[in-house]
């Protein structure tokens, strides 16, 4: 039994733009939003050929900022893909601190699973992106030949969502086809909004372990368990984030290539943190995930 | 002597996105902002080659829905187009009643020169668009060549802004190359929102007449000197507005055939009246500039 609603439906380049809302359990029984990107083709041409792509995104956005500004329905269309794109954090929680600042909190979920009160109940976004989203989103759009045949993802994501999407993809072997981000907070047990994050949530920095991407892809066996043959990263050189080294992709790319794994880190000279950067390199991610979901 | 200052400068799709601030003659001395998208190949190829288009946008917006939603750099990176955004009304003017609704007043200046007080010494949202704005391109990025060979412009616009452009270009012929509109307010003295419009700017419904597209466009003679070959309208049909009759583009259709005048009026199934929409068909309008732009 469904306990998903639809909130709105628009056109957009032949896709169908679509906000729903759900009770959620990941996050402690607070009512979440979450957007879907729905191809054209995906009516005739059957569900279980349409992979997925998980867009997350970074601090202080909804899931309307990529919807509204990424420009993503385009390359979606063309790409044959449903792109998810989930909130921040819970909203509504009505804990101490969630609303003091936009760096933590509300809007600053952090793709974790909080373990310190008063967060621990509702801020839970890694399991809600890497359990109950999915879960819905097989629910909205079943696969006629589910189980046997299991529908394809792949999983990118901007900033703290960059963050959020390789900690997902070398987490979870096997789960994701591939992994992307745009400017990602690709090392955040040594930059300011990491080391907020996990002390606030879970207690210390050193509790951030299991999500630091950097410190994920030093481990050669994870590496090898994922499987994945390159990783698109894109950076803008005039990003003032990555200039106050909140980012550090180099750290991750050092890591990697220590560990046997492949990355292409593109620095994108002049581009800046915003989403005119995202909207320019989007339809070249969706075309790096595209070719690894068709890949069999 | 420059008083334009940029206040901002983003890059997207090669395209240098600028946003600039003036104090603005037109609307009386008030501070006004607009956005400007350059292409990557006017430092290249030279000033006189890039020709520009307007865009004015709908009620309730400023220069920045088009800028971060309409995804309109890519297009204007391939064709070599220089675009530029005004806001939608005079902001600040402190007189009174213009912030009591969202249809009359700031974000809703309906580009034209109010003759009531107390709007008249600001509300001239007409010759901004049509002098004073032209005047600061050309300060901005001068053509070497001018004045001898003088930059080739064309207008559009959305909703209120669609009204916009077709007034512009049909009350100066020979100023733009071309005109298009999406979803446009093209026969604004039947339809709530002119009607309330010109009441309040210009004293009644009949004093409207110079700025309604479908009594303009149905004389003939007009039409002969503006010597347009065709005029591209795209109309989506699940547009609450169109439903609501505030947007009436087949009267305007009717009006153009009686006058000898060619329009190609798009309705696009399914589409609804927001940026999802324009976003989707900005490209084949700006291609439908750019090819006339590029006729000598």
């Amino acid at each position: 039994m469904s306990s998903v609603n639809e909130v709105s439906s628009v056109l957009c380049f032949g896709c169908q733009v679509k906000q729903y809302r759900h009770v959620s359990k990941a996050l402690g029984g607070l009512e979440a939003v979450f957007s879907v990107i729905v191809p054209p083709s995906l009516d005739t041409r059957g569900h279980e050929l349409t992979p997925v792509v998980y867009y997350l995104s970074g601090l202080t956005c909804t899931d309307q900022n990529f919807i509204q500004k990424a420009g993503a329905c385009r390359a979606a269309a063309r790409l044959n893909l449903i792109i998810v794109a989930p909130d921040t954090s819970p909203r509504g929680a009505r804990v101490a601190g969630e609303d003091d600042a936009y760096d933590f909190g509300t809007g600053a979920g952090f793709y974790l699973n909080a373990t310190q009160e008063p967060y621990r109940p509702y801020y839970r976004m890694y399991d809600y992106v890497v359990e109950e989203l999915p879960a819905l989103i097989e629910e909205l759009f079943p696969s006629p030949a589910a189980p046997a045949r299991q529908r394809r993802c792949s999983i990118t994501g901007h900033s703290m969502g960059g963050h959020g999407a390789l900690v997902c993809a070398l987490r979870n072997p096997g789960k994701y086809c591939s992994v992307s981000a745009f400017a990602p907070i690709a090392h955040p047990s040594v930059c300011p909004w990491g080391q907020k994050a996990f002390r606030g949530y879970l207690g210390g920095i050193e509790a951030g372990e299991m999500y630091d991407a950097t410190l994920l892809v030093a481990d050669p066996s994870r590496v090898q368990a994922c499987n994945l043959d390159d990783i698109l990263i894109d950076q803008g050189t005039a990003d003032q984030f990555w200039c106050e080294g909140q980012l550090l992709p180099e750290d991750f790319v050092a890591a990697a290539k220590n560990a046997g794994q492949k990355v292409t880190l593109r620095m994108q000279e002049g581009y800046d943190h915003s989403y005119f950067f995202v909207s320019t390199f989007i339809e070249d991610h969706l075309e790096f995930h595209a070719k690894r979901l068709r890949e069999r």
